[in-house]
């Protein structure tokens, strides 16, 4: 194993800084069928998400999740559980809107919630601080904003499996060489 | 299951010339620790790939894969086996480069390559044509062109993968909920 490395707030907002710009390059613009197009129904029935879908639901994140929580570890500690988090709620954020409209308002709400992150002055022992998440309890605000972070990361994974999953015919046999047409989802979502 | 869709070479186009721009606003001006870092050894003992090696590996696919075994299809149909693809080479042509040196060139010729793509004025009838590849047998010019899509996707799947694995611990408990912290690789790699 490669040492895993310290939770580190410049090497996170970097990460997070870059996340709308790389969906925005991926994304706009393209045909629907990379955009519209799911993965079928999960096993247990439900229509699984699209690329818009996913842009959605990290819109919702930006809103009701990371810095609300941030604020709340901030303001209340341990003393009052974090909302819980509302993980279907993207099928409203998107109704009637354009794929372009939901990377322009992702773009916006993430400048906005770094530049809030920034205004904290976070110091290092503010980092230890803790909070309580309503289902795995006392979480550090460290964890948070790693958890910010790689939230992108598992959404970028989950887009290009989504992706890859239209041409799964398409590749014929070279479906076995490709990993992405492997992956299970590992979980909802 | 959704209808799979059918391979289009228009929209295989256009996923394949965003890549450069989506890699190019991932990872341009990223801190080391995103993109130096591997998952550590893989089960043959190997090191596995950081973003610069998955960059580098892109960069010969460009060179040695896709394109040139295009060409083979048009020359010479199952008359000759595609070239074997050296799927470690990447080592050397990261040698003493900087990632941006690595991004500039993968875009130089992932365009080159779409024009010379575009050059060849394919009509539906060369879809169907077919070529030999050493592994797999028959294969044909549609299922060559949707792999080098997938490809594409299946290491960016790859790729938010190996970076969020340098932060498995900094999001302690929330580890359970992020599915890319889930994924074993599904292939090598």
């Amino acid at each position: 194993m490669a040492n895993l490395t310290r939770f580190n707030l410049a090497e996170t907002v970097a990460l997070l800084a870059r996340t709308p710009a790389t969906l925005d390059a991926l994304l706009r613009g393209l045909p629907d069928v990379w955009i519209r197009s799911n993965e079928g129904r999960s096993n247990e029935g439900n229509e699984t998400w699209s690329a818009f879908d996913i842009v959605g639901h990290l819109i919702v994140g930006e809103r009701t999740d990371w810095m609300p929580r941030a604020r709340i570890i901030f303001e209340s500690g341990e003393a009052r559980a974090f909302d819980p988090f509302d993980r279907f709620a993207q099928a409203k954020e998107g109704q009637g809107k354009l794929l372009d409209q939901l990377l322009d308002e992702f773009a916006r709400l993430r400048k906005e919630n770094l530049a809030a992150l920034h205004a904290l002055n976070l110091q290092p022992e503010d980092l230890a601080r803790r909070g309580k998440h309503p289902a795995l309890g006392a979480v550090t605000l460290a964890e948070l904003l790693a958890t910010w972070a790689v939230h992108d990361l598992t959404h970028l994974h989950q887009l290009s499996r989504v992706m890859a999953h239209q041409y799964r015919d398409a590749v014929g046999p070279w479906s076995a060489y490709l990993g992405v047409l492997h992956c299970s989802g590992h979980s909802a979502p």
